[in-house]
């Protein structure tokens, strides 16, 4: 089991996760883009036929009747072979003062978005893309439940330089039981504000945005898609709903849907105007017993890695970006569908 | 002239420097080591004879009379070409309220902490690097009396996946008139660590981790060199000064000599044991007008490049190590000189 371990300086935590190390690559250098890739990959774990190699699966949608952990789902979701927490054994706090750290308790699952190895949000219908969202939220719900956990993460690795070591798609679930910092700091902020302005800061940036109108990518009936003023790094792309809600699960089925229609749209515009960069995409969700209704608000944030992070954005938390938003939304604008 | 912009939401602040997108690289794709690069590159603006390259220097050192911006020098300081931020103008905020925004004042300068293009502070001798240290240490002093700058950041960038664009050895100093999140954060935690035990957090790191003894590197007179509990990166590596300072600059001469001595042989260690890795070093330094003495500590940190933050860590602020720093400092020390 692994070990989550709290630097007493910063109270950042870290989870030494040894067994990691030996996760698979597809290959050593350069991970080829989703069309060079074959439709089914014989080595792949996340290929249908070879089942076998993952751990024994934790929900599946499948059209017909088939049995668990063989061929015939559309989307499958499985424990992370290479977790960096485990579901097993008891929440522990050892060493509270000095060298504090916790029992790595939790759960890292894998949500393998469809049985065609070289697919992406891109290609995928939209149906597609709904059921692997409904599925994630079902298991988002089933996590919930497990009083060990303090918050949920949901987040999709694309490409070599954002971190994915397997390029068949997949986006990734960590139940954690600590409480992240940055999800304490972006809550502790927003409740400032509203204290402050009786206000939703997210529902204001959608005013706002809206109002100004250069950085908007996207406007559907249910969200609202912009480059952030303050954006980090180029074509870093917010997704947020336009209804004030703390929490996308348990959300209305057809908020999946109108939320599948604009990531698909959204991502489609990266690939198609970047040449499929890779990119980070998070859910910022509120965290499981922490009531933060009216003052938070649930989105998405897409980070494309088309720079690196250096000594003065590590040491210093201030991000030097090249690009400015409002020519970024320009940009994206072009390659949105009609 | 940049703009440096403020996140609402976080209250994170993002320099908009476009200019930057324009910087010259060694070479497209991958960065040779050092051992591969000539002593001298005819298109490098660091090398000497090259000066006319460069804005003309700010400081230099020199063992002749030579004059300004004419080889001859052992270290140059120069203004950035492609600065972050400029020191010409007036700091002024616009739109307190609402996409908030201040002017892109400041200082943006490169050490060129060698005459050598190949050389690095592994190959570098302990007067050379003392002399590079002395020379920023000057240009740091000058930049502090600039009213307008909050915050100096001091770091190196080693390689191309740390973010460096040129391979002639330097260092970089950035001064902000705002105050980075991070900054504010970490002395933030100090304080309240202070209030609590009446003991600063990182002079008790060194009690703590001195005792348990198996993460230490290195142990000068002056210095302690450890890998943290919590490290973030496979061999993140703290240089601490035994002495309690909550700043480094101005510090006494020989305390900068013992700080060499102390880099170099950590540098040299994971150049050694790692083939030349890249890295991020910074300089936690105190903020320039916020009086933190009897809880802050400066101290460096390196933060080898050797993993990808992926959506995880981006979105939680919670990093996942695949290794335990107790094996990296055993590893590390077997690499110390005797």
């Amino acid at each position: 089991m692994s070990e989550i371990r709290q630097d007493q300086a910063t109270k950042r935590w870290v989870i030494m996760a040894t067994e990691r190390a030996k996760r698979p690559r597809d290959l050593a250098g350069a991970q080829p883009s989703v069309e060079e890739q074959p439709e089914r990959s014989p080595n792949c774990p996340f290929c249908p036929g070879n089942e076998k190699m993952t751990p024994p699966e934790l929900a599946a949608y499948r059209d017909g009747d088939g049995p668990p952990n063989s061929p015939g789902w559309q989307v499958r979701v499985v424990p992370n072979r290479f977790a960096a927490l485990s579901p097993e054994g008891e929440l522990a706090i050892r060493d509270p003062y000095w060298f504090t750290n916790v029992t790595g308790v939790g759960a890292h699952e894998v949500v393998i978005e469809s049985p065609i190895h070289n697919a992406s949000p891109v290609t995928m219908d939209v149906e597609q893309v709904t059921r692997a969202l409904v599925l994630a939220g079902q298991r988002f719900e089933s996590l919930q439940r497990d009083r060990r956990l303090n918050y949920i993460a949901f987040f999709r690795n694309n490409g070599l330089a954002a971190g994915s070591s397997l390029s068949h798609p997949h986006t990734q679930i960590i139940g954690t039981p600590i409480s992240p910092t940055n999800v304490r700091l972006e809550i502790e902020e927003a409740r400032r504000h509203y204290d402050d302005r009786m206000h939703c800061v997210y529902c204001e940036t959608i005013e706002k945005e809206h109002e100004a109108g250069v950085r908007v990518v996207l406007e559907t009936e249910a969200f609202f898609v912009f480059e952030p003023f303050a954006s980090r790094w180029p074509f870093e792309t917010w997704i947020l709903p336009k209804q004030h809600a703390s929490a996308l699960i348990p959300g209305a089925p057809d908020q999946v849907r109108h939320l599948a229609v604009a990531l698909q749209a959204t991502l489609s515009a990266l690939y198609r105007g970047l040449g499929d960069p890779a990119y980070n995409l998070v859910l910022h969700e509120a965290p499981l017993r922490d009531s933060c209704e009216d003052y938070w608000h649930w989105h998405i944030e897409i980070l494309p890695r088309l720079s690196t992070a250096a000594g003065f954005e590590l040491g210093t938390g201030i991000w030097i970006n090249t690009m400015l938003p409002e020519e970024a939304a320009a940009y994206l604008r072009d390659f949105m569908p009609a």
